[in-house]
């Protein structure tokens, strides 16, 4: 099976380089950029900071995994953003839409590509270089395909629409991970070390600290969405080190509790960021968000995963997932409260977000199980179980007797 | 006593979910603050990075307690921050302020919770999080009130009095730590190994980078105060590298004294940032900080703690303590060159600055020294000196056995 | 010989003190700051950083040079900094010309010290602190005058004579690098460990998400600078991984040539990145850094080095020499597409960015070659080949017997 994929390595290469040389074809024929632009170089700076290098080292958690945790990260995010910005073009072409000016196109298809990247966690150890790349432009397309149904039938903003990621990523790779066979559950290469742990931990502060410039990029009033995600933030990182000492036996912390839920907060507050009023509800979204992600964790190991046979490896599922639903949610609830006085408005209202939250669901999952389907058909299905989580199967080690 | 902690454990969380219930059921009564800023959100945002990761990483040279370090310090700075910030509220309301806009009282809160982190430096390893906890609110509201006297009684401008928080958070730190019995002199595990140290070292770039946005996020021509900053920084640089070689036996250079003595230049123009008008100041007083800091490192470990019986983990003392004092007389000295054509005004601005500077430290002393006796109370009094400066006490490892 | 260098290390201070006292006394002389600038904060934030931060983490791929990599790139850019505003004063001062305001300074002297930081790459590990510091000199001082040249007698704009600076930087280094003693072909401290080679993984992507902030801060049209560069670095990320499985045997991803050619793209970009008009033209010279920077690679190490005797530690001839030189031409090329109906012009233009490319390359081979011989006097010549790449011999290591 190794030898396998060492004849199908030969062409992976040329995979990926058609596909570059595709992209680059496709840019000749997409239409001259402005140089004005709506969004600051910083704004778009900080959301590129936040995929390359926070979710990059997000990642290493695994022990044998940190070159292959930043390195795809970084393949994955170059390939996702230019398919991305494609798709946006081919739209606005259809469409005869306005079209954005360069950097806010960047800036948009960067936030898109997080989806790619939270399904990548889910399937992180298990799927081969190849797989991920195909997974990438499968996702980016449907992602774009939902939001503009979202945006078209549903009127969602795309702000709104946008926040969809988190819980579109998440659900897609979920479905893509349930069409992956398990890993050994004695397999000692599936965990963390404290040193890969504490270089995770770098990227879960960088993540934490840089979240409020992500859920305020495309946010109309800036200055409220960066307030209530900080508040927000703050509380579910107090409430994650409240509930992982309580679901500990003896009342320690642990780490990968507060990997998931620390920034919960950032992903639940940020379907509604720019209209939250006061502080203490963006606080009290933090808090619920934190403890569902716990709870949520909890249920996912115990129950869940084993039952429906879904191998999650960095719990993507409860990370991003379950902050996702709830976000959506008491974004429909918040909308409500604000519009109780108007009936007729806030029926539809409640319809349509509650519809465009179902029909993300729903595609994420659809399009994520068929493309588990596709990435497991005996062409691309490479990677031996055995072989799961080991940098050594798709990395050259100089260096390998010393130190490793 | 292990088994003390044990059962103290059970009621650790309720407490931080108590104190974290009484923040929110606080902000409840705040005002609504207005979406117009004055401070920008990159401003912001650098001391937020600062503080998270910046110190958070800045304290992991120990080498078994990285993850307490960036783990604790995460949890201090949020609870801090919303302490911070309903302090000044309450301080607003009292007196019929005027308030600041949002995002400037999040900075606001983010620079005095400054003290803090740098107290926590000096108890590091040793206070549990419990005792870390407490001590976050106990100075938060100590550092307002002297803050609020300095600024009532003796006009101190608000930019100037915000920088007592290195000195302040230094000398509360240690009279704390004063209070906390000495770990044993032989503990293996109160010493860095260099894959921690390189671990700090990244905490320390972070933190010279970003030096020149702490110093000017507050000040009123933020030009001049980081060009300045810029300076003295980088002849702290060069200065604590002379002195590290010419202190140590054999000529080496040594980590130590340069995680010390690279920030103090930064620390020490802080007061006189916006104001000192040619860089060759700057640049002297950048010399004399790492000089006084090195030295003072020199003093500390030698003479000082053993007398004092006061246990320093990472040397707080001399890095934010000195060279705090240094920047408070040298501003004062400052001001005397400058106005000394006109003698009435000289001698008042000179009392009420050296003013200013006594009462900082003596509030943080006494204070400080309270603090530490009811943090030793039996009740709070949980880690054995055998615990000291180990994650493992705090922290569940689930792969204990592999490679730590 | 380790002797001969605790003898000598005795003068290393008082060089470093003088050189910095020096600088103080020429500070005194320079004129005052306005303290209006044309350049923003965060965009000198984000050199700086770079420069600091991200070319200190580049550097530590040796798995026993870690403190040398980091604390030496600090001492040498602070230095570097300081020498080359001094340097622009006297030339502003003697040539009566128009000078640029504070932040600006500071930010040109940072991007110009880029050019040692790249230099100290190729003699990583072999040249100690003196060494280095005099090559900092030195070489800050003749890549002025090579600019001044380029911009008095061939009426080259500063942003573009700026942009040599890759390409001065990798052949001054080279040819310092010729004089040094070649290290043991089997030492087996000159490699990489895992965990070293993920924290240069740090550095890479610092560098790569910082990269468009570099082109773009001193350009003209700061936004297309931003968007082709940032072409540039996604196809040159997506070229390495290509190019790095078809040449290795077994078709598996080399950090190495990763390390190289993910950053060839913004090099080679970097003149002309403020005048392509379409991404896929900097799309394409991506691709094309990319691939010059994996083939230079394997040249190099392979015939060429071992022919010229010329060890390059980190590989700085392919990583920012070639891609530099390839710019430079691209540069022309573009330049003569766009004029091709106005011959007289075009000769001249093209004459005068053919001329300005060698001269750059002369000027830096010529300095650097002699530079080498200087700092291979006897006097300053102490690392023997045993001790190099061993931070041992530069830093105290207290804690030497524990997990080191």
């Amino acid at each position: 099976m190794s030898s396998n994929y060492r004849n199908f390595r030969n062409n992976v290469p040329w995979l990926i380089l058609f596909l570059e040389a595709v992209f680059i074809v496709l840019f000749l024929f997409s239409k001259d950029y402005s140089s004005r632009t709506s969004i600051s170089y910083p704004a778009f700076q900080d959301v590129n900071h936040m995929v390359i290098f926070g979710f990059g080292f997000f990642l290493t958690f695994l022990k044998r995994y940190g070159f292959s945790s930043t390195g795809f990260n970084l393949l994955i995010v170059v390939l996702g953003v230019q398919c991305s910005m494609l798709v946006e073009n081919l739209l606005d072409f259809l469409l005869q839409r306005y079209m954005d000016c360069g950097l806010k196109r960047i800036t948009k298809a960067t936030v898109s590509t997080t989806a790619v990247v939270i399904s990548t966690g889910a399937v992180l150890g298990k799927a081969n270089p190849v797989q991920l790349i195909l997974m990438t432009v499968v996702e980016i397309i449907f992602f774009h395909i939902s939001r503009w149904i979202n945006h078209t039938f549903l009127q969602i903003p795309d702000s709104i629409g946008m926040m969809h990621v988190h819980m579109f990523g998440a659900y897609f790779g979920l479905a893509v991970s349930s069409r992956f066979s398990e890993p050994s559950p004695r397999s000692e290469k599936n965990a963390s070390t404290s040193k890969s742990d504490l270089l995770s931990v770098l990227g879960i502060l960088f993540l934490w600290v840089f979240w409020p410039s992500f859920n305020s990029v495309l946010a109309t009033d800036k200055h409220k969405a960066i307030y209530n995600t900080y508040f927000a933030l703050a509380v579910s990182a107090v409430t994650a080190c409240i509930l992982s000492v309580l679901t500990t036996k003896d009342g320690k912390f642990r780490m990968s509790d507060i990997r998931s839920a620390v920034l919960a907060g950032g992903v639940t507050v940020g379907y509604a960021s720019h209209s939250i009023k006061y502080p203490w509800i963006a606080m009290i979204l933090g808090l619920l968000a934190s403890a569902i992600t716990i709870l949520g964790s909890y249920c996912s190991q115990r129950c869940l995963n084993p039952a429906l046979k879904i191998h999650d490896t960095s719990g993507v599922h409860y990370t991003f997932g379950l902050p996702g639903v709830l976000g959506a949610l008491a974004h429909v609830v918040l909308l409500v409260i604000e519009n109780w006085t108007n009936l007729p408005r806030l029926g539809s209202l409640a319809l349509i977000y509650v519809g465009a939250f179902c029909l993300t669901i729903s595609v994420a999952l659809l399009t994520g199980l068929i493309t588990g389907l596709i990435l497991n058909l005996k062409l691309f299905k490479t990677t031996t179980v055995s072989k799961y989580f080991d940098d050594q199967f798709y990395w050259e080690f100089p260096h390998l007797a010393v130190g490793f």
